[in-house]
């Protein structure tokens, strides 16, 4: 078991990180067929932010948060930091301080599969976090784990390099190389929905739009129209 | 086991139903004698809102959201949607297609005992929902379920036409022929509790207020003013 | 098993509490060694307050809020209401007529080990309350407990006069007679996370700022900086 | 709000009840539409036991078992005391005693949405309980209830006079006048599992005996026979 | 924060504890008026054992168990280990080989609020453990506690020397000068409900043997035996 | 989104399927770097069983079994079924007459990041499972997903063809490559364990055994011999 830091890996491309973070998480995930989507556990600790960068990945033992300062170094501008302890906590592994030495190399979040604390200084930073917990509780240095290794991240699989958009409605991982077809598909997806919306606000019903009262009918759903009992 | 739309049925009184939005949750659930409270895994999607509807209730297979599509027809205005999975679900079984067709429906809200998706947009637009998860986690459309008949949601028994309030404090049901019954009890505890509020601004003590020193003694408390020791 | 009303407590000293309160629960937490903290499903019904209060400890049985009305009048300004009950539950011990009489005693705040209601009032009050849900259930005036004894809340001793810390991050008790210390400790924490933060901020290095990188090695971290596959 | 004891029920019959009994939860939850089940958090306190009797519901306030007494007399043999607290409860609101007392009057099992206590003597007695929790936190006798109304146990509407069947799967609700249909349904079902049974036994693929093959390939499954990677 | 271990302490007598073991968990925890309950969480790993010992306890930060070996040397025959992890964790701290040496030492058993592993093994060893999970992940030994200090355990507070009872109903602390005193109204409760077990067995009801009706009536419990509507 | 059933796949030898197979879950686990292990709410549903089987892996959709029907005609003798859902579900996916197939066919368990159903006929059979959840509510068969792709279990990363070994303490994947080395680093730690056992069983300490003081002693551990206050 060796505990290994890679200084060299691929990252997606910005111009298409930047095309998927314009998306938003939910239709991301429709887009790439409903994969890759972290557990609804880990949520936003402040509302309203929806970013997508290229993905430092740090699998760490449980309460120990010493290859995070190590991760930090391995970070660029447009990165964003996934962080995966290997046994469950709810510990604060991440405040202001490291907060602070992501924004100064321009790292756009942080996902992690466990707790924070600071939330206060973090909102007040602007720096988005997606967490599992919100915990004083800190962690201690002792023991390694590594760096830009593929993680499990709240259910998910996370390689270095990948593309994670996160919104309010949680966290999307896009393998590399999928990136590109995947913000098409968005693309695709919401030039479509934009048409859906306008006849739906105009009050047509889906059950016409969606052609689905045959498909009902055989189905064997029947309508009752008789007067309600008393 | 037939599935069934009921196109027909009896609504509580809007008139009632605005009274009871007014009152809102805690009051409206102490008023109607502790009943009708949805669990408190039910939360609202956004801060601030207090509504109440009449239910349009909606009974779906885990993970498949076809009937709410169905249900949309059946909804008028004022109603309000109410989403009951057979088992437990916390996909996103609704987001912000859906709620455009409600809104242009006049629908007020949505309760579901499942996950929504699309909340930034449905906030910014303004619609409520009490949910029990965020997920952008999808579902499906291939088996049918019943719209318009009585549901378990969260714990509380819903039958179509039933009043449902809602806001901060969660969701509470009232049930059709109790709702002007209800709001006059809710407007009486209203009136005694204004009072009792400015009494305690004051500075008086509930112990004083509630009369309730002699049954404390009664049960056998003891106060000891000893000095603490160091 | 005698329940009783301890009426003449020690309290911690009204200036030393207030600088706990400008430190916040994580700086404090840590200047004591990590010790004190509630688990982290006590939550803040709003968030931004922090403050600090001395202790009036509330212990009661599940589901009975009788002894937080014999609380309110051994309250006095500054203190922080502490309540818990002797077994699981997450109904609606405390609303908003409880906080006004509260606020007319200049109570600084709530902490409960279990469920509050009428949260939109009491946000409007601008009164912070910590808590593990929030519930429109109510509870009963039966049975009496103990104020001003030693409780257990969210895993947490608190003594009554024991300083309470709380914010976004959770809450933390600090014991009467290791205020000042820890009061003191805070500020050398602080004072030395100014420093660091200013460093990390112009782009220092955590790894060499904490001289990292020799324990780092001896530890067995390697760094592999070959060319990453496709 | 009147808290009312009916002591006149109609039951289901004895002859049906039994019947489904033996066909247990699983089978008869399919039998009837896949309808009628509590949720999985209501599991046995020991393992093995398969019951059915007729429901005498029992609604009372959390952490208060006094109404369990007055269910008591209005059982006869051959009943199943089902027990829903209006607000969520883990306490043990139910030992051996109360046991006994069932017992001798040949009551059949227990099922509670809440925690039981003395689950040793339980098991000794070979007494059968579903519940939520273990708990030797006992309950109050302070407020009243209801028996024989129609309660929601676990997210199941139950009416007096109801059968519940229950096993090592869980606990499933039988409307009263659905009983001898859904008992039939049942055994449609099982006989036509036993031929399926012996043919996998066999060795036949489900995909053969459901004739699943041609809907998959429809549905656009691919089959790769690729050699793997290394 | 001084990390200490106290290797003198007051243990409650041999004498005491054993007659405290052979009432269990419900009846001790009831006869001390409903204190000193550890949460239900804490669930023993093997059905069936029912001890009581002198707690030597073990405060130790999450996800490190080197304090466990430390306080392994403190134990004396008629121990029982109780260990707190000072934040949450479900990681397993302790196997078959610290059994293994409690064993040796003749410490009857160990509650944790943390997980364990080896549960095979310690179910054929017949060593009984009440802990909050079962997991393999394993701790390490980096990071000092303290033996034999004031702990909170699963809600409780635990002092050395004081009293645990433990069986399938969970885990109940005694405080140590308590302990005679307890084990008495212990007996006594056993003794009544000795008697009261012969009456309900015999088919008395709890309704007259408690002598509630009157106190029913007066609550305004309704009999209603109007025949049941179909 | 291609749905695929790859039917060449390669598979861990099976003598080392074998070995792993008699050292159980923790020492495996520890064996190879305390990696692979599924969190700890995947519980077997009967104790006592330990095996070890290769994965046959399926990724389906939530609440829907239909790729389980795919996957049993994959599994060969001495296969071990995965079954991940998509999105969390408790269902009961999984029943006895799919065991009986699986049965038919040599497969060794069934591991489910889901529910299962019949667990007592499983219990009967013999078969072993490991799920998150009991329930007898059962999926549909409408939705496609693969057999034999890489999937994400209950956190752990599982590609066909690896080692699964499944025991009372959980579950822990072996990746095909590292089987044989796993299974010598198991055989070592064991042989080392049983010297440690039996030195343990005789009375000596930890403490010492592993040579502890010295580091306690440098960490600053303190031990304190006053006699206890009353």
């Amino acid at each position: 078991m060796v505990n290994v830091v890679r200084t060299n890996i691929r990252r997606a491309e910005r111009a298409v990180v930047d095309r998927l973070q314009a998306f938003g998480v939910a239709t991301v995930h429709e887009a790439q067929g409903r994969t890759g989507l972290l557990g609804p556990d880990i949520r936003p600790i402040w509302r309203g932010a929806r970013v997508a960068g290229t993905a430092v990945t740090v699998s760490l033992p449980p309460c120990d948060n010493w290859m995070i300062h190590v991760a930090v170094e391995q970070c660029q501008e447009g990165d964003l930091l996934v962080v995966a302890p290997t046994s469950f906590s709810d510990a604060g592994y991440f405040g202001e301080l490291l907060a602070t030495s992501l924004m100064a190399r321009k790292v756009r979040a942080l996902v992690i599969d466990a707790g924070v604390r600071d939330v206060r200084d973090l909102t007040a930073l602007g720096f988005p976090v997606w967490s599992r917990a919100v915990s004083a509780q800190g962690t201690v240095k002792e023991t390694l784990g590594s760096v830009n290794v593929p993680v499990v991240c709240a259910g998910a699989l996370v390689n270095p390099g990948d593309v994670v958009v996160a919104d309010d409605d949680g966290v999307c991982i896009v393998p590399r190389r999928e990136a590109g077809r995947v913000a098409d598909a968005s693309a695709a997806r919401e030039a479509k929905e934009a048409v859906s919306r306008e006849r739906l606000r105009a009050g047509e019903l889906g059950l016409d739009m969606y052609k689905m009262r045959e498909k009902l009918a055989r189905a064997g759903l029947v309508y009752d129209d008789s007067p309600p009992g008393e």
